[in-house]
């Protein structure tokens, strides 16, 4: 999407490959939205660290990461013994899925880079070939975030309110985002329309990257509180939720998203509000049975406990990016524990339709189209 | 309630009145929980400043500290002119009105200083009576939420785990408070059972004040993000929740809290957990018809774009209070506005129970019981 950067508006991915310099480039997702700034990787442990520290988070963000680490890695290999090289592979692989590991986009990225490499005869033709599958995974997601913004842009008229939690945008994939794609592809056909963004406690990501997103491409959206979105539900001045998701059931239809997700789902029935979640095929779970048994990673107690930001004076109303020093602040009592679950499971009932880059299906209308959305099972 | 201070355990209540040197006295709250501070309001304009700057808050607190102020004030006058004193008490009971505009339990309780001190021949019998009638109301507040906890305390079962929202506790009341008093009731009658505290978002009253005031008393308690409440209902780890209230109308049974309030009505409902408010019956507005009327005051948005907290370290887990220092942080995008309501109403039907210090009843049973709960009119 484009950044206004030094003044000047101009494009990015949040990941790209310099293939002069074998480096991956990320956008510091960090620092943001106090500061934008470009850092490179230059081999690939340094891209298993940027994984790992989160430089880079999100499923389709960290998917193409992981697929131009692995070509990185690949490419650094020097000789023709097939036997060494495959030794190497492997050992790149390896570091790279370490990196994050329960997330599943890493995975499939470099499965994808993997079996692209095989039919090639030599290492160089190998090294070829692994840099070209990853750099195809990285278009098509931005290919996918597209077609969702296609399908989903017809659900938005003129005038409508929107509500996303957390960031399912283009910060989390290469480009475009999931839950975003309709909000700029509706602005494309220029419709007018205004985004409440969820804080997203504990971590804050609606407050941060979406509504630093949204002001970039110039889209009306406030911040919210997350205590505060049923009360505009009640008043009449929500619309339409959409988010994304981590993993969706194939066989059930239930979306595992950042927690807070399912509080938004029960809210919007109670209102009647329409809810979708926009995915890219890559998150659909074939093989769980039931939502329960996704396991919910419990987080730092930290998290919500503190919230990092920028030192400041709240009586300043200045709308402008301020640099000063980032800091983390304990805001809760500190002789006070906490409970901290990352996810929660939204039920298929709560949810209206799941956009994807094949169409909008009800939730319970996956397992019978999984052919047409790439369940090879 | 208890408070250990300087290592040693001491019974505090948020507002007290030292007759002597004329001065109320006040934990001051602001600082809380990273230091637990007691101030001295001199004067009835240090009073009145008190109050408006935030040092007390919460209905009970304010309603006490206003009458404290009140009689205060009368008690500098000198002289035996009554219309000249009348005049002054006049002037004292504005001020102090003035401090927070919107609230009622302030004019309440100086409406009852000003009403017991009518029978008073002379200046000096007023302003006995006065400071009595002051006495009185921070008595009878006490009273009400011994009452609240008496009846509470019934709904607490052994192992239960509740779940409450911002600060309906001691810091709001001159003692006990309402939706915590169950809670210490229970527990005096050892009782076992978990808490999970709100963190309430944006001001984090809960995670701060109710999570403070819970250490405090040795209740098992952590702090969750708000949006974590929907997923703890959904594996079955909430039995009750209990929150207070601002304002509850008589005819209609609606309860207007802090905002967020409302959306762990609607989970609670869904998930069939009995949902409380804890209320003294000042805050029973007998009048308003409909609560879409109550008016909901929208506060600024540096609330919702940053948090308030002591520079510390995230990753040191330690559980120890921390003097470090106090500072703000902006997290949400510099460039990005926000809504900040801050207040929600919900309605009768999503509520088990009003715990009052008459009884628990049914929201809609508090226009019948009217008598009985207080109502003049």
């Amino acid at each position: 999407m484009n950044v206004t950067f030094h003044g000047r508006k101009k494009h990015f991915r949040t990941v790209t490959f310099d293939a002069k310099r074998n480096v991956v480039r990320l956008i510091e997702q960090r620092l943001l939205p106090h500061e934008f700034k470009i850092v490179g990787a230059r081999d690939y442990r340094e891209t298993a660290a940027a994984i790992r520290d989160m430089i880079v988070r999100g499923a389709g963000a960290i998917g193409a990461t992981a697929a131009y680490g692995l070509a990185q890695g690949i490419r650094t290999f020097r000789g023709d013994d097939l036997k060494k090289f495959s030794t190497h592979v492997e050992a790149v692989y390896q570091t790279l899925k370490d990196a994050r590991p329960t997330a599943v986009d890493p995975v499939n990225a470099m499965n994808d880079v993997r079996r692209a490499m095989r039919s090639g005869k030599s290492v160089a033709e190998r090294q070829f070939l692994a840099l070209a599958a990853a750099e195809e995974f990285a278009n098509d997601d931005v290919r996918h975030c597209e077609e969702i913004g296609r399908h989903g842009a017809k659900l938005i008229r003129n005038g409508m309110k929107i509500l996303t939690h957390c960031n399912a945008g283009w910060l989390a994939f290469v480009d475009i985002g999931t839950a975003t794609a309709p909000m700029y592809a509706a602005q494309a056909q220029g419709k007018k329309f205004h985004v409440f963004c969820d804080e997203t406690r504990p971590r804050c990501q609606g407050g941060t990257l979406t509504a630093w997103e949204l002001a970039q491409q110039k889209i009306s959206h406030q911040v919210i509180a997350d205590n505060a979105a049923g009360h505009l539900m009640q008043r009449g001045e929500i619309d339409m939720v959409i988010v994304g998701s981590d993993r969706t059931l194939g066989r059930t239809g239930e979306v595992a998203n950042k927690i807070g997700t399912y509080t938004k789902a029960v809210l919007a029935a109670r209102h009647k509000i329409p809810f979708y979640v926009a995915i890219p095929l890559s998150t659909i779970d074939w093989n769980m049975k039931r939502g329960f048994d996704i396991p919910i990673e419990e987080r730092s107690a930290s998290e919500v406990c503190g919230a990092w930001g920028v030192i400041t004076n709240p009586n300043s109303e200045l709308r402008t990016p301020n640099s000063g020093r980032r800091a983390y602040v304990r805001t809760a009592n500190p002789t006070s524990g906490a409970r901290n679950p990352g996810f929660d499971v939204t039920p298929p009932g709560l949810i209206t339709g799941i956009i994807t880059p094949a169409g909008i299906f009800k939730p319970k209308e996956l397992w019978k189209r999984r052919r047409q959305l790439g369940f090879n099972g």
